[in-house]
């Protein structure tokens, strides 16, 4: 016995692009069901990046989804990139006329929850066994189970917003799929307190004891992360060897201003860079983390996301409302046209920031010469902003 | 038997950099012997780069050696970059407001020589065993052999101008001296040849198969290059082979515009990056090669000697006419700072541009990410410019 359901866009992922996508879809009367594997408080319990580019921004303005964004965000004119003591400051506001907003993942999703509530959005919870049947005929479907029973939804497309382990991507024959990757030698060990951030505006330290972030969630949330070898544990830091080893690499004027206090989570992740083309297979279209990782430093992650829900978004309503495909054909190459230059600026503010295991005594200068530059030159200052706060869809 | 001999500043080597200190030092009556291992024929018989930054036709100008240069030299506003078919043109008078000059190192020298001739120009020619002594004290003084004839030159300063093999930089106690080094993978296999070049401006060529540069000394006589295997020989490449790689490697218009003849000159150079430091040990002062060596993309190696040239020059000045030291105190850390700034240039440029061995399709990816930006970007645009004609002294 299997339960039936229909609708026009299956979207394989309950994270915020997959919950983007189906309000924003809903503004313009385009029906989807979101499936998610896990629960909602599990997604909702997920720590995760909070710089949003203006772009994203826009986007969730335009899904309807903004009043707490607008009431609780913060809004950075800039950030820090510092060197030792040494610091320069990248005024985005001066330099592009736009900022970033510091909002966390977990309140974006969290809004788009109660948004896809208040309006009847249809997502379901729990579900396993997830398959993408037929993704390169015109009758594509997708078929879960829950609790032992049976589910097939039969849909016009679907939308592969499940993230770097999901299905979506794996669905895609490997001979047609190519993978670029790249592994970073070490891990940013994480750690949230309540505690009020040591700067107004993000710290991004290069040391020579390894790279820092200074990072928040809002006045009372901070959030701030070492790098450090892949082969240490959470368990090998104590709150107080954190903070010790933080001080030490950050500006003293920062160091001495820090107010610490216990972790409320500490984790250690993993640095990345990956992308997989194409996007787009038949019915099928990649989003997010299903087709792309960055490394964390210059926070893409999210924004990266956003992107992708922007061109398919507009190439749903396209097919949907204007009765042309144009977008949606144009999805993969324009999509990954913008992913690659945010995959250069995140590798680019990694290779900058970070010690490196092989980098030799060359290296470091050049390190340094980039960081003297980028103080003394207004457009290199002004290439590094227009990339922080998104470059043009 | 030994000669002695006395001036004010003794220039260690007869090229480019030597000569225009002793001709700039003239200026202000400074008075200086220069010194050189070979023959005037020789020096002019090395061919070298042949891209001016403005700040160098400002020190020509300045040193009363223009004429030439201002008749023969070619004004160029800007430069391509190519990408396969893709172009991307950086307007330097557009994006700076200053070009650059086409003008041979090895007309630069001649006209420096005939400077010094003309101003009674103290030139020693054919030196060989020479000594810095002393350097470390208030009285230091160099000797050196000709034909088993012994030299000693009593002086208050020493340029050390020679090179990156000279004795100069030897001569500073190998426990003060920190040097940095990066050998690239690959070679440059250049050619000569009297033929029309093939744009009117340099192009900078990113193939699958490997960098390629189209550049020219003038309308008659054109400079390329290709990026060989260091394992390469000249006699492993045939003027027609050479050609025939060439136009895989640049646009199709420019290899089907390419006017190809037999080639003058052929020889393979090695890519090196180099920094010594300190730059001055007492009273000697290391300029141009002998401190420092860049990899030959983005044409900085003359430039950057200049820029040592130009800092030298004002210490001199200041310590003759206007009694402080306080130019020659900063003296290193000045002219240091433009080093590594042009140096992490030249690393970028080849970076970019460049196949290297142990490439990953991710990092050749990167490459054609940073190009991609590059065509879309006015401010990395703006900032290559601004590296390229020169950042400011």
């Amino acid at each position: 016995m299997t339960t039936q359901l229909k609708t026009q866009v299956c979207i394989i992922g309950g994270g915020p692009s997959g919950l983007l996508l189906s309000q924003l879809l809903h503004t313009k009367g385009i029906d989807s069901i979101v499936l998610e594997r896990k629960t909602r408080d599990y997604v909702l319990g997920r720590i995760r990046a909070g710089v949003l580019e203006q772009g994203f921004v826009d986007l969730m303005r335009q899904a309807g989804v903004f009043e707490r964004m607008d009431a609780e965000g913060y809004v950075h004119d800039g950030t820090i990139l510092s060197s030792g003591d040494d610091e320069i400051h990248i005024n985005f506001t001066a330099l592009t006329g736009t900022p970033v907003v510091i909002y966390g993942q977990t309140e974006v999703t969290r809004d788009l929850y109660d948004a896809r509530e208040a309006t009847n959005g249809h997502i379901e919870f729990n579900v396993q066994e997830t398959t993408i049947h037929d993704a390169d005929s015109a009758a594509p479907y997708v078929t879960f189970t829950r609790d032992g029973e049976q589910f097939r939804i039969d849909c016009d497309f679907v939308a592969g917003c499940d993230g770097f382990h999901g299905v979506s991507r794996q669905t895609i024959p490997a001979d047609v799929r190519r993978e670029y990757e790249k592994v970073y030698p070490f891990g940013w060990l994480g750690i949230l307190s309540q505690t009020p951030p040591v700067d107004d505006e993000l710290i991004y330290a290069n040391s020579p004891r390894g790279f820092a972030l200074c990072s928040m969630r809002n006045a009372q949330l901070s959030r701030y992360y070492l790098q450090v070898p892949l082969t240490d544990t959470p368990e090998d830091w104590s709150d107080e060897a954190f903070w010790e080893e933080l001080k030490k690499r950050i500006p003293k004027r920062a160091a001495e201003a820090l107010v610490t206090g216990p972790s409320i989570e500490k984790s250690i992740a993993p640095l990345r860079s990956f992308v997989t083309e194409p996007m787009r297979w038949g019915k099928l279209f990649l989003c997010g983390d299903a087709a792309h990782i960055v490394p964390p430093t210059g926070a893409k992650g999210l924004n990266t996301a956003a992107s992708d829900i922007h061109y398919l978004f507009h190439g749903l309503v396209e097919h949907y409302l204007q009765n042309s495909d144009a977008g949606l054909d144009a999805y993969s190459h324009k999509a990954l046209a913008r992913i690659w230059k945010a995959e250069r600026f995140s590798w680019w503010m990694t290779s900058l920031l970070h010690r490196f295991p092989e980098q030799t005594d060359f290296d470091r200068k050049m390190q340094d010469a980039e960081m003297a530059f980028l103080r003394d030159n207004e457009a290199a200052q002004r290439a590094l902003a227009e990339n922080y706060i998104g470059l043009p869809y």
